[in-house]
C-alpha cells in the first residue's frame, strides 16, 4: 500500500531513523509548514550514552528509551510509522518499506551506526555488541547469568571464564562499561554472592592504542586509567583483540585472555539505506554529504548524524560519530529545509564541539569542556546533570535520578533480572510438544 | 556435580520455587537453625498480581520482579541456586537439577501454577498466557505492535482484528486486564494515535458463568461489571471460548469475535515436579498434602501454595490458587519444620481468608474484607496501598508509587517500548549471513 497521510502543508519531509539526528530534526520542524513522517524500525528513541547502565543493572531499559509517539504527541504535523526501510527510489521520490511505499518531497537519512566486527567470524558470532536496547538487555542477562552458572560448575578453567570479562575498545563506551563492571566487582556483587571470591573476577579493558579515551587530553586519559585501576579494572594497552573462541580471547601480545564474555566496543560503521549507489558512500559506509547535509549527487536527499560524512578542512574524515554533531545537524537541516521552501538561501553547517566527558564510577569522571579540563567528584556531578537533563521525558528523569541517588548511597544495583527471551520460545515449544504427546 | 554448601546447622531445607509460598517460607527460616537452599529457574521473585500492569504499559518489569539474592542478602543461612528441577528422588533424599544433584533433609515443593489450555490446540499455539514476566512483556509488545501494524495495513477485516482484544476468563486477572485495556482505549492511546478512530477498538471480556469475579458477592460483581462498561469493555457473559484461529475467536454462542489477540486467563493448573508418583497427585496436577502440608505418602517432602492441595471440610477442592494461602502456608510450614527439629509437636494449618479485591481502573475497584464490602475511590485506594506495601523492595515501592501517581494525574502510560526479542536473533542471523556473503 501507499503510506499516505493527507496534508495541506507545503511539503512532506520523510525522516528515516529516530536517533539523535532524526529526533532533533523532527523537533525543529514541529508545528511548521511541512508535514513530517518519521520512520523507525523501533517505536522508541534510544538514549545510547546510557546503554551501558542498562547492561550493568543500574537503569531499566524504559528509563533510557522513550516512545517516539509520545515525543510528538502535541505536534500537529509530525507522524510516525514503524517499519524497516528497504531502499530509496530517487527517481520516483519514494522509499520502500516492506510491501509499502512512502513518497517524499525531502528525504533525510538518519539511520546512525552499527557495530563493526571487521568481518571477523569469531567476533561476529560470539562477541557481544552494545548498540541497541535489546543488545544491552541481553548483555545484562549474560553478565548475571555467568555468576549463577559459576556456582553450578566444578571445572576451574570454565569457572574462571565465567567471571572474567573482556571489553575491547577504550572509547567512552568501553571505559564507562569497564568502570561499571569494576564497581560490580568491588562494591555490588560481593554482597549477594557471598560464596564467590571476587578477587578472582577480572575485568580487562583492551585498547590498541597507548591510552584510554584517546579523544581527550593525555592528562585526562591518565586520570581515567587511574580511576579504572582503582576499581580493579586491568587496562591492557597497545594490544589488539585478534579473535574470540567462545571461552578465550586471542590478543596481539600472544597472552590469551580467558573469558566467556567479550564486549565489543572497538568498531562502528555507518548503517546507510540501500539504493543510494556506491558513489554516494564513503569508507565505513558513511554517506557523503555537502555542507548542507545534502547527499553528494542527489537532490532533496539528505543525511545527518553518524551515517553522514561531511568532509571539511577541520574534519577531513567527517565529524566524530557521537550525539552532538547529529543533534546539531538535525536542527540546522530543519532551518535549511524551511528556508528552501520559502525560497531563501540555505546556510552551511558548522559543528560546535563543546567537549567530551566520561564517567568511570562514583565520584570518578573526566570532563573536557573547551579549555576547561577537570576530574573527580565535580566532573562526575557535571556528567550526571548533563545526562539527566538530556534524557527525554519527565518520568525518565525522575526515575533515573532516584536510581542514581539510591545507588550512590547504597552501592546497590536494583535491576538484576535475568531475562532470556529464548526461554519464552522454549516454553512454547514445550507446550506444543506436550500437546502432541497428549494426542498420541 | 553435587551442589553442596557445607554448614553447621541442624538440617538442610531445600525449597523449589521462589514464588509467594517459597519466599514466605524462606523468610520465616531466616537466621534459624536450618540451612535453606532455594532453587528457582528464574533469579527473581515475580509479584504476579501486578503482571497485568506490565502487560498494559503501566509498570516496568523490574518494578514487580525482585532478585531473590537481594531478598536474602542479609541472611546467613539462605542460599540460592538458579536451575530447573527435573525430578525428586525420594529414596536418596535428593533432587536432580540437570546434571547436578542436591541432597535435602526437608524438601518443600512450591512450584506454583501455570496456564491451562485444556489441551486445545488453537489456544495452546496462539492464545497469550500471562503468568510470567516474559509473557507479560511479550503481551505488552504485542498489544502495542497491533496499533503500529494497523496503520500500515489497508485490509479492513485484518485491521479490525488488530485493534480488537479478547480476554477469556473474568477472574481478578481477566477483569483487571480488561479494565486496563479499557483505559488504554478511552484515555491513553487516542492521544498518541490521532489517526485511529478508537470507537472501532473493542475489548471483549468473555466469561462462561453469569457474572464477573464469581468469588465475590453478586453486588460486587455487578459493580465491577458497571466499571468495566464505563471503560467501554464489552462483558460477554454465559459464553465459553471454544477455539482460536489466529484472527478470530470461536465462542459458544456462535457469534465469532474478530481479534488477533486472545489473552487466556480462564484456566490454571498446578505445575508439580516429576518423581512424586501418580498417587500423590490430585486433579489439575495439584499435589495432595495433609494438614501439615506434607505430601501424601511421603516423608519429609512438603508442598505449599498453588501446587499443593489440602482438602479440608471448608475447602473440599483445596485452597484457592492465589497468593494468601501460599504465603500463610509458607510461614506456617517454617514453624512446623523448626518444631520437628526441636522434637516438638507440629500444628495443623488453618487458612485465614482475609477477602479479595480487584481494581478495574482509576477510582474504580471492589474490595471485600470479611464482612466489609465497598467500591469506588476508597476501594481503589485500599487496593493501591495493599499492593504497594506488598511489593518487595524499597526501590520498587517508590518507583511504582511514582508511576501510579503520574498516571493518575496524566492518564498516561510511560512504558511503551515494543521489544521483540526475536529481532535480536534475526539481527544475529543477518550478521552471519552478511559475513558469509563477504567471504564469497
Amino acid at each position: 500500500m501507499v503510506i499516505d497521510i493527507p496534508h495541506k502543508k507545503k511539503a512532506r519531509v520523510v525522516i528515516i531513523g529516530g536517533g539523535f539526528g532524526g529526533i532533533s530534526l523532527a523537533k525543529a520542524l514541529r508545528n511548521s509548514d511541512v508535514q513530517v513522517i518519521l520512520v523507525d524500525k523501533n517505536n522508541y528513541h534510544t538514549f545510547q550514552p546510557l546503554l551501558y547502565q542498562v547492561a550493568t543493572s543500574v537503569l531499566e531499559a524504559d528509563s533510557i528509551a522513550y516512545p517516539i509517539r509520545k515525543i510528538f504527541a502535541n505536534s500537529n504535523n509530525i507522524y510516525f510509522r514503524q517499519g524497516e526501510v528497504d531502499t530509496v527510489d530517487e527517481e520516483n521520490k519514494r522509499i520502500i518499506i516492506g510491501k509499502d511505499e512512502l513518497f517524499y518531497d525531502y528525504l533525510v537519512i538518519a539511520t546512525g551506526a552499527t557495530t563493526n566486527f571487521f568481518g571477523n567470524e569469531g567476533l561476529t558470532i560470539s562477541a557481544m555488541p552494545m548498540k541497541s536496547v535489546l543488545e544491552a538487555l541481553d548483555l545484562r542477562s549474560m553478565i548475571l547469568q555467568n555468576f549463577e552458572k559459576y556456582l553450578r560448575n566444578s571445572n576451574e578453567r570454565k569457572r574462571q571464564g565465567m567471571i572474567n570479562f573482556v571489553i575491547a575498545g577504550a572509547g567512552p563506551t568501553g571505559v564507562e562499561l569497564a568502570g561499571a563492571l569494576g564497581e560490580l566487582k568491588t562494591q555490588v556483587l560481593p554482597k549477594d554472592y557471598k560464596e564467590i571470591d571476587f578477587s578472582k573476577m577480572n575485568v580487562y579493558l583492551v585498547q590498541s592504542g597507548n591510552r584510554v579515551l584517546p579523544m581527550l587530553s593525555e592528562k585526562s586519559s591518565a586520570k581515567a586509567k587511574k580511576y579504572l585501576e582503582d576499581l580493579r579494572v586491568e587496562v591492557v594497552l597497545n594490544t589488539r583483540v585478534l579473535d574470540f573462541f567462545g571461552d578465550y580471547v586471542q590478543v596481539s601480545t600472544g597472552k590469551d585472555l580467558i573469558a566467556r564474555t567479550l564486549i565489543w566496543t572497538a568498531g562502528v560503521r555507518a548503517n546507510p539505506v540501500e539504493g543510494l549507489g556506491a558513489e554516494a558512500l564513503h569508507k565505513n559506509g558513511r554517506i557523503l554529504v555537502d555542507e548542507y547535509n545534502e547527499v553528494k549527487g542527489k537532490k532533496d536527499i539528505f543525511a545527518v548524524g553518524d551515517v553522514a560524512c561531511m568532509i571539511t578542512e577541520e574534519y577531513p574524515n567527517g565529524h566524530p560519530m557521537v550525539a552532538p554533531p547529529a543533534m546539531q545537524q538535525g536542527k540546522h537541516l530543519a532551518k535549511n529545509i524551511l528556508s528552501s521552501i520559502k525560497g531563501k538561501q540555505r546556510k552551511p553547517f558548522k559543528y560546535h564541539d563543546k567537549g567530551a566527558m566520561a564517567t568511570i564510577g562514583k565520584n570518578k569522571a573526566v570532563v573536557e569542556l573547551n579549555k576547561l579540563k577537570f576530574g573527580g567528584f565535580f566532573a562526575w556531578f557535571v556528567w550526571m546533570v548533563v545526562h539527566l537533563m538530556s534524557l527525554v521525558g519527565f518520568r525518565n528523569k525522575v526515575i533515573t535520578f532516584f536510581n542514581w541517588t539510591k545507588n550512590y548511597f547504597n552501592s546497590d544495583r536494583g535491576i538484576r533480572l535475568i531475562i532470556t527471551p529464548f526461554d519464552l520460545y522454549e516454553e512454547r515449544r514445550k507446550r506444543r510438544k506436550e500437546l502432541e504427546k497428549s494426542k498420541m
